[in-house]
């Protein structure tokens, strides 16, 4: 699989399409513009504003959203949180608080996989809240779900686009589903067992004229060498040149 | 699950303690304090600067790292990637971009279940490149692994700082979670930077001095090998079998 694409790029897509960031009461423009980067690099477009304390479109947050100022340009605003909400079936509170009125709270990485489970055609939101004091209680009680982002016990501040950004990946890695690694784009091609057997001859050969090897006692050279190209998964052009170095290094004897 | 403390403090810790987060060349100030917060709220301290460009406690600087100002202080400089790596076993350079010599790239989860697996005893490094710019060929050249951030395929550039917290989070999740891989039971010590470095060198030099290597041309070798021991995962011992024999063959011809 390639990095860019997912395994369904059409079920991805329309999941991504399903998912909202909403931010309570966002106080610095330039985190909603870092937040907008972070939705888009992820493949999310949709954000929602409650109550913002700063300009969407604020120089700040334009420098911030880099380009994903479409993102800030389309986002939309509302008055209360439950506007915001209108239409999901499912919505994730970040809290990084513990709260006394605390239901059971999920990592993020569960919550985005029940999320990613019902994105697509019905709608999801996170939702984050205001810098300094997070989300309310009242907020909380509107969302169905409370997750928190796994943090060091003595510092769990995450910046708030921070928080935009690991939960968007998390979603994304959800939506796209188990995933081969990135291609590699011009990997060599394999060499064969007669080839790395021809390495380690030469090798050996080579260690046994120069008297590294004492024919006797040959020791671990060869298991050695064995195990470690083994383990490396040589190439066929990475042969060809350790065996032209070789060569070069028994030919300068002369 | 519950979103409560890490299984075994003490194991985590030790894990989080073995992390080097590189920045090569961050040019703006803000950012570095941003990363050195991404850092702290996963418990990562250790903060290694490669030329930046910015001083690190410009008043931007302290003020995006906000509760991580003390990260930002203990951070040290270095003149070059090498000296950053020095003492590491394993290394991921981020990258966002399609590369020639691509070693196989591994999603920042896959990198870091292996980065958490040797995390501790053992020194790793995740390594970023220039905002602008990323990571030159030379400087991916040097690292064992290759990773890659998933991403939409429109637009893919996280943030410097966002990137960092990405791969901080996974960390933290990998090295926390009952998912790391099992230890391997025989396996040998892990060579270090800049014992895989010192063979490359002398690799290097054996060709030059075989006529292998025109020193006009010296073509592909260094990173080809870079890439090759990387992959690897070069072993202490190995690093010695190899010089010793290239030292015999070096002899030989006198």
């Amino acid at each position: 699989m390639k990095a860019t694409d997912a395994p369904s790029g059409t079920a991805l897509a329309a999941r991504l399409a399903g998912v909202r960031i909403v931010l309570v009461r966002p106080s610095h423009p330039g985190n909603i513009g870092a937040a907008a980067r972070a939705m888009k690099v992820m493949g999310l477009t949709r954000l929602d504003l409650v109550v913002p304390g700063a300009d969407r479109l604020d120089p700040q947050a334009v420098a911030m959203a880099s380009g994903a100022r479409d993102v800030l340009g389309a986002a939309r605003e509302h008055a209360s949180l439950g506007e915001a909400l209108a239409g999901t079936v499912f919505s994730v509170a970040l809290t990084a608080r513990r709260r006394e009125l605390a239901a059971e709270c999920l990592w993020i990485r569960d919550a985005a996989l029940l999320a990613a489970a019902q994105a697509g055609p019905a709608e999801v939101a996170f939702v984050f809240g205001n810098e300094t004091r997070g989300l309310s209680n009242e907020d909380l009680s509107q969302c169905t779900h409370w997750s928190q982002i796994p943090a060091d016990a003595g510092y769990s501040s995450l910046n708030l686009a921070a928080a935009v950004q690991v939960a968007a990946y998390e979603f994304r890695m959800a939506a796209a589903g188990p995933s081969a690694p990135p291609a590699i784009p011009d990997a060599g091609v394999p060499a064969r067992h007669e080839e790395v057997a021809g390495l380690v001859d030469h090798l050996e050969r080579a260690g046994l004229a120069s008297g590294f090897l004492d024919p006797a006692r040959p020791g671990r050279l060869v298991p050695r060498l064995r195990r470690l190209f083994g383990r490396a998964g040589l190439e066929r052009e990475e042969v060809a040149l350790l065996r032209g170095l070789l060569s070069a290094l028994e030919k300068q004897k002369s």
